[in-house]
């Protein structure tokens, strides 16, 4: 289908666009007060997940209001183990959980062999229907969690620890902990695979986690099975773009961007934007990185970090996004404001 | 006094060594079992940093059953913060905690004026008697918490949140937030000269929280105040070495190692290897950057990750140490061992 925009498929091409082209992480979120109605009627956020009605009704919301380039399929990073069993849920105020933990190669010799087609349907349904509904005003874009993101979850029960049941594991028995990373690798591959025949034109890679590891350690469970991910997706669909997004890789977002194949890498808010323009955007696009709390301060602050950001990396192929997730107590005009600074800025 | 073991100061100073030097973050701490007869005796860990006595005694006890080649003074970062009156405590497995928080120029200016000289006189007490009891055997590290994390600490009750509260202040109010860095900035300098005037060879500057800040923020709450820490240390004591720890720091810590001045600069277990050394060892001191949880795990992963750092910095200016502090869990014995892999390892 012809794109009525296809900015955001040429910024990830790194071909010329009019404006750069802005989404939000989190755009259809709490922050948005149709959001929260919409959340009340599904009950609670895994709900509303699992309802592609409603998945779709709030993946459009945010598109409504903002002229934002691209669509992102509502859904969950953890939604892969918890179709193996692990009993996802959500505590309030502290993030996601799951009911069981994976500590050995035995434990994951007992997990069931997924049937990703048919345990996550309700997610390559919302794929669908969003498509449909998008009618081809903008991109769509699927995503997963990443191997070892879904691992640290597993494995410590829940996310914001020291990841040392995890790292440990890894240290000690690389074999059997490979295990559970090559289990991983086959079900988000599998998954996005299912994603993109249902419809998604770009795919993004969370690594929420990658940040705490040591480089050995980086290569191994980061590197490696993104780019296991990223030839089998290429194989299937040469035409497929992919984000990657290591969160927190520092200095190894270069090695990350290079070895892994992907399209387009996303930097966090703590990444400086002329080292990302020198180092990243000189053989690939640049996804990121305003400060979501700049983003719900708004005023000055928000002027002068989007400029600042445009102002580095805007000459060249780039996504304006923020570093981080939209946070839910940031003013709704405050995001109008930015798209209008991204519009309205010239290089 | 003539130091027996100048190896720490050699390499603060880029001189030649025989052997890597190394010391441990938290090297005084719960994995020794002496350590936690002592803590038991002294009640808690605050009663711990506030008696000198003990203080002295197990900052010297690591130095009984390893080779490090410095000593550290036991304390902890958060000391300036409490003598403000703002009520500093531990809540088992949560971390420090303070009673009273910061989020207003008003509460700024209601600080009492600390005369650091007499309500951290526990400090500089330990600082005496630690240099006192090491008699010339191996240099003395004081150190502070630096400005920005201090100040996180004090506007957020705690550490480990997101750090919004700080954040959205420095944002909206850079003037109001800016006095309670400059206050701190005075703080810190007064505490760490008292230091060096107690005994301290060498003083260490720890940013736990750098790591989260945008880089026009890092310049500005990170780097300014580190950089004028840094200018009034180095006047009053030209002689003084200076380890600058902006934990988390990235890229970034090319800059802060640049702008600073400090003599060497100390990085976490995420820092490539290869890239410390090519960016910031060309001019400086590299200290770090074993993850704690390899030394933790022993055995291969503990000879394999030591090998490999030794590998790539061993031969420029060098100080082992971790990238964070030493873990409880951390079997005693395992440090025997890191400290004979860097006795016997030959560039």
């Amino acid at each position: 289908m012809e794109l009525k925009n296809d900015r955001f498929l040429r910024a990830l091409q790194g071909q010329d666009v009019d404006v750069t082209p802005v989404w939000m992480m989190r755009q259809a979120g709490r922050y948005l007060p149709e959001y929260r109605n919409t959340r009340k009627q599904a009950g609670d956020f895994i709900s509303l997940c699992q309802n592609p009605q409603l998945a779709c009704e709030v993946a459009l919301q945010p598109l409504r209001r903002y002229a934002f380039d691209a669509a992102i399929l509502f859904s969950d990073i953890l939604t892969i183990p918890d179709a193996m069993g692990q009993g996802l849920y959500f505590s309030e105020g502290e993030g996601p959980k799951f009911k069981k933990v994976i500590r050995s190669e035995q434990d994951v010799d007992k997990l069931p062999d997924i049937k990703v087609a048919d345990d996550l349907s309700y997610v390559t349904d919302a794929v669908s229907l969003i498509r449909k509904e998008l009618n081809g005003s903008v991109p769509l874009i699927g995503f997963s969690g990443s191997p070892w993101t879904l691992a640290t979850y597993m494995v410590e029960g829940r996310g914001g620890t020291d990841h040392s049941h995890t790292k440990v594991w890894a240290y000690l028995e690389p074999d059997g902990f490979g295990k559970l990373i090559k289990l991983l690798t086959d079900a988000v591959t599998i998954h996005l695979l299912q994603q993109i025949e249902s419809g998604a034109d770009v795919v993004k890679l969370f690594d929420s986690w990658a940040g705490v590891l040591a480089e050995t350690q980086f290569r191994r469970w980061v590197i490696e099975p993104t780019t296991e991910i990223v030839r089998r997706l290429k194989l299937a669909h040469p035409e497929i773009r992919i984000i990657g997004f290591p969160r927190g890789a520092g200095v190894l977002y270069q090695e990350y961007a290079h070895a892994t194949g992907v399209d387009a890498i996303a930097i966090d808010g703590a990444v400086p934007a002329a080292w990302a323009a020198e180092t990243l955007q000189r053989d690939r696009t640049v996804q990121g990185n305003l400060d979501n709390l700049a983003l719900m301060t708004g005023g000055e602050t928000l002027t002068n970090e989007t400029h600042r950001i445009l102002g580095a990396l805007g000459g060249g192929p780039f996504i304006f996004n923020l570093g981080h997730g939209v946070l839910p107590k940031t003013p709704p005009e405050n995001v109008t404001r930015l798209a209008t600074l991204i519009r309205e800025w010239k290089a």
